[in-house]
């Protein structure tokens, strides 16, 4: 069995850089509804089309009328308004209003023109016919006014900002029915080993189920990406291209998994320098020292180790920026907190840094590793932290800020 | 134009209580592809059919033997082991090893019989057909037993717990393919008012477009249900009436929006009671003051403000943990976080909660709200806080717990 020791071990935060850099967000776009667009990204920030409100409304239900007559209303000396009509929602008032007039106006209600204000119900004594007004109401009180909210031109979505349900409102609220946002990123996943088997399917001696393509697929679908799940390709380096380069046009990144050490069957160090150039093999990472990556056209191919937690280990630090570069998402995607460890965790010393599994409930953090070739490792895990060499085990109490995963990445924590 | 005033007002809190109450969990289920599972909640505990291992594996590259072969070595005293063979990950080595034999095996590869242990490839020194081994190594090293990840019969997937990608990598890796999940939470969306079109539509005199469908839509998406949107509804009672009764069969939700206070057009007090059992109209908050709910037979109907801030408001504090109920999701879909605000926000004083939605941007909080009629109040806010009836204004610097809304419902969040 021959080996091909690893080079230089380039460190976590370079491996994250040097992939980051190398990701080419998607160019592609699509048009998409609005009822289909949460979760999107704009191509372009988009302005409104109209003021809002279109026309001055009222915001309560009430009276509207001129503010100036109820100069000097006070409670001794009130002012009668004569109520000449009332104004739902969708209609308006047939003409100006004049002096000492005023009308019942619905919330929604257009300002009739001459009114420049509104007395909410409970604050006007109503007689048969007339509003008693006891106070001096300014100009402008419970109405807003043409482009109050929005004027026409105002961004209202901005280009490489997700569409959350208020982006989405407002761009309704102008009228817009349909968004241009990137096409979601595409992933090929190619799991690489004679031994695996497509979940479902029977195993023979000595095989096992092959389970990295759905983690990983599952990782991309969360991310808002599209998962292209390609079967096990046996220990046939020419096979193991052959499928790269199959991919390579579709995909926006190619995932590798198997294969990526330094044993004889790995055959992934001869091949990745062949479909492009290499950024780097072995990362000073634990799990997860056996990655590597090259680039070709922008595209990434990336080759991860098949224990399954060393592979879901690097979706959480490693593929989920990639991913959301793909994607055009702003932000690493993970919520920093600071929690304190309920447990204790040793870290061996030397030169790799450590990723360190938690789950966090009840505002601590419990590690939840025993193993990267146990998947049970990570089932429980909702963040992780990153223990940087040189910077110790961890102790019972200890403070540490963790990187929550936010669901369905991780299972919701538990409240404090 | 005639008024029926609020009676009590129930606080935010038994607000949602009551609904989360009566909100009955989605019952009906489906059977779904792992690879479309993330996010999905198993309606059963999903147990291991095989251990994994499904038999004894390396976990490195290195050399398999057994530890009693290498009793008593020591730098000066070596013990010389032949190499009898190799092992690949899919194929095991024909026969038991034999004392003083040892095999080359790869990560992943079957322990051979007779073997019970593995010394990396670094630490052994090779010579042609042996390897030399200058410490005695124990049992165990370097290899998975039987199970050692989980047994048959191990708790893989929980009922009521939403699936990530470790839980999918789990059950993949016990053969599993498909899943049995709590069908989506479906929900009606009845937007009620005269002057409302539909985006794309063109706008007469006095009307506005209708957004909070698309609102509380990308909501229900967001939150894993199916939004069923229905078109806005004329203020006629027994238009609405109708509406809301076909749906109800179809939904197990239905969210009216508008008509939802005390003025003469308000139908929806009145509707309510006749579809099913008020629990309660108006609750003592700002926004979202006119909400009401009724519940027929486990279903709710909630009528909500038709001002689209007043509507998403209630769709943080009120929608979100009640869509999370039907859809089986634990927990409250927010993260608490302690961040200190930025700039002062008045509370006005009287006996309503108040609810502030703010921007989280490094580290700190910074209110958005300008008025509930203005959309534009929320499409920053990427948390919220609730301000308790006597609790005070918010001075800057003030150090508060804020609920973040997780991305896509807020925007990320900016680093610190």
């Amino acid at each position: 069995m021959r080996m091909r020791p690893f080079g230089r071990l380039i460190s976590l935060d370079q491996a994250v850089a040097q992939l980051v850099r190398a990701a080419r967000p998607v160019r592609a776009t699509e048009e998409v509804l609005l009822e289909d667009a949460v979760g999107r990204v704009p191509v372009r920030t988009v302005r409104a089309r109209t003021p809002v409100p279109p026309f001055p409304r009222a915001t309560w239900d009430g009276y509207a009328f001129r503010s100036r007559s109820t100069r000097g209303a006070r409670p001794d000396r009130p002012r009668n308004l004569r109520i000449v009509g009332e104004v739902f929602a969708e209609r308006a008032f047939p003409r100006a209003l004049g002096p000492d007039e005023a009308v019942a106006i619905a919330t929604g209600g257009a300002i009739p023109r001459g009114a420049d204000t509104v007395q909410i119900f409970e604050e006007a004594a109503v007689g048969k016919g007339w509003i008693t007004i006891r106070a001096y109401v300014p100009p402008g009180e419970r109405l807003a006014r043409i482009g109050e909210d929005y004027r026409r031109g105002t961004p209202l979505a901005e280009a490489g900002r997700p569409l959350g349900p208020a982006a989405i409102g407002a761009l309704a609220s102008t009228g817009i029915r349909r968004v241009r946002v990137y096409r979601k990123p595409r992933v090929a996943m190619i799991p690489n080993g004679n031994e695996l088997v497509v979940p479902g399917g029977k195993l023979g001696p000595h095989q096992i189920f092959e389970s990295n393509n759905l983690v990983l697929g599952a990782l991309v679908r969360a991310l808002g990406g599209v998962p292209i799940l390609v079967p096990p390709v046996v220990d046939d380096p020419r096979k193991i291209e052959s499928a790269i380069r199959r991919q390579l046009p579709r995909a926006d990144l190619v995932l590798l998994t198997g294969g990526s050490s330094v044993g004889e069957r790995d055959y992934l160090p001869q091949i990745l320098p062949r479909v492009g150039k290499l950024l780097f093999h072995g990362i000073a990472v634990r799990p997860g020292k056996p990655t590597l990556a090259a680039v070709r056209g922008g595209r990434l191919v990336i080759g991860m180790p098949g224990h399954p937690t060393s592979c879901l280990a690097n979706g959480f630090w490693m593929l989920l920026p990639v991913l959301r570069r793909l994607g055009h998402l702003p932000g690493p995607g993970t919520i920093p907190l600071e929690v304190r460890f309920a447990a204790a965790y040793p870290i061996a010393p030397g030169a790799l840094a450590t990723v360190v599994p938690v789950r966090l409930a009840e505002g601590w953090a419990h590690p939840t590793f025993h193993g990267s070739h146990a998947i049970t490792s990570l089932t429980d895990a909702n963040a992780y932290l990153i223990v940087r060499p040189g910077e110790g085990s961890i102790r019972r109490g200890d403070r540490r800020r963790v990187e929550l995963l936010p669901e369905p990445i991780g299972p919701a924590p538990l409240p404090k």
